[in-house]
């Protein structure tokens, strides 16, 4: 479940109007702007920024970037980018940053569904002139570049059958893999990035009837060096992504300073999706709401607009 | 430019009732079939299929099957497919058939436009429950999956832009990847699986300039293996996929016994897009027509159908 609060019925033009009205003059309104696109959902969105454009010839991107600052002006930018494009500037700048990093690409295609995953590659291709897997393969090497661009281009088959022998065959191979630190990763790889997330699902499944003990927690007492934690994060996300970014989210606050672009990543791009349960997962396991959480960490604009995409009613 | 003659205006309920009457009482005229599908271009072809179902209850692809046979049959079957469609049957008949049909995945990933790769995967996933690269690299390793895996999963930039710099780092890594015979392959099957077309021509380009040798020919002199001669092809559908295709029908014509399928596979595969190119350059060659090498090879309706949609008027 959603946790946007937004209008069934709602007026471009008089969003658009509002807005430009609010950039007017000295200093800016940022509380009708957290008002109005803090309430507003993709589609709208989308075309309130077809208004702007044609009413005023300007990009209200380009116009919100110089009226607002800080972790306030991007967690708005982004959520003002059309998903695809939204998760393909994630990506690059990923790419950017290096292997600190790289779960946020994994993240990304890892819980997107295939043809999203495609749409996200398009995006990058319009804004970047070049492929994604072509930017990433040229900043790694080895396992590690097989895994990551084996993730970035695969493309899921997305039906329901499973291959019981199948998975148990490869939950022996991801074992094997997992136990040798130095070991041949391929077959591993190749599991990762080319099965079914219903098939993988059956995979994890078996191999915690096999061994006692989830693929996941066993990753953990390994990783060891980026290839591992790269292994780890891809099997969490496709294992069950909602406890992924609870964990993110739980991680992003507990740190000295808050990791303010994790808690904007996970907010503004969950936020149309299940943030309502990741929410619960997150009182379930810290006993605190995420929104007490946030509002100790943060402050601002930026606090008052993370709040609304929260679902905190004005 | 295209080889198949086709009727501006054509009624698919009329094409349909012509072919269902060829279908009647003992045997088939063949003569009918190849009157009507071989001059019906993809979309003519689609509605006629449309409408046999909807008269007939029936598909006519199947009733094809059941009237024709041989290399006749084959022909008018994958004719008769959506093209994602027929490269997805070729594709898995490839990786059925083991490492001597690998140039038939490689030929289609490497000519097909970047979204059509994409709804050639679309088309797989229908048709399999599968995913292509999730066949591939389960029949595959090493370098050969490496390079294999990463040609059918990549998503190329389309655009025209060039980077010289990199043409000229690129066609030196190349350089060495195909002197070492034994060497690590992996920044050369990271080049040819991720750059644009555009710059990978940039790239071949220079490596002719810097090297006095085309690319190509060098790689003949070390195509002794599997992954070499799969370099081969995939720089030779790149950098000319008319050359490609003249030199698959001149062996496939060449050969005691005649290749039947890489004959067919082409014409039908180019009559609509560039096969009256391919038979100049097949012209120009081998100094016989294209149209004569194949009357003097195959015979019987296979050869009515084949000429037909070589452009042979009627």
């Amino acid at each position: 479940m959603a946790t946007l609060i937004a209008p069934i019925n709602h007026s471009p033009v008089a969003d658009a109007e509002a807005l430009h009205g609010a950039f007017k003059g000295w200093g800016t309104d940022e509380k009708s702007v957290i008002t109005i696109l803090g309430h507003r959902n993709v589609y709208q969105r989308q075309q309130i920024r077809k208004s702007y454009q044609e009413i005023y010839q300007e990009d209200i991107l380009k116009r919100l970037e110089s009226e607002l600052s800080g972790d306030f002006e991007r967690a708005v930018y982004r959520w003002m980018l059309e998903p695809a494009d939204r998760d393909a500037v994630l990506a690059n700048v990923a790419i950017k940053d290096g292997s600190k990093s790289y779960h946020v690409i994994i993240e990304i295609v890892s819980v997107l569904s295939p043809e999203e995953v495609l749409a996200m590659r398009r995006a990058y291709h319009n804004r970047y002139k070049h492929s994604l897997e072509e930017d990433l393969a040229a900043h790694t090497t080895g396992h590690l570049r097989q895994l990551l661009v084996g993730l970035v281009t695969s493309f899921r088959y997305g039906g329901a059958e499973i291959n019981p022998k199948l998975a148990k065959t490869e939950a022996d191979i991801l074992h094997e893999s997992i136990k040798e630190k130095k070991g041949n990763h391929e077959e591993a790889i190749r599991i990762l990035t080319t099965r079914s997330k219903t098939q993988l699902l059956a995979t994890f499944n078996r191999y915690r009837d096999d061994h006692g003990i989830s693929i996941t927690k066993k990753l953990l007492d390994n990783a060891s060096d980026d290839f591992h934690n790269a292994l780890h994060t891809t099997i969490r996300c496709i294992n069950d992504h909602k406890k992924y970014y609870e964990k993110i989210l739980r991680g992003a606050l507990k740190r000295v300073g808050t990791d303010e672009d994790g808690l904007t990543r996970v907010v503004v791009t969950r936020a149309e999706k299940d943030l309502k349960d990741i929410k619960e997962l997150y009182y379930k396991r810290n006993s605190v709401h995420l929104e007490d959480a946030v509002a100790k960490e943060i402050s601002g604009d930026y606090k008052k607009f993370i709040l609304t995409l929260l679902g905190k009613q004005d």
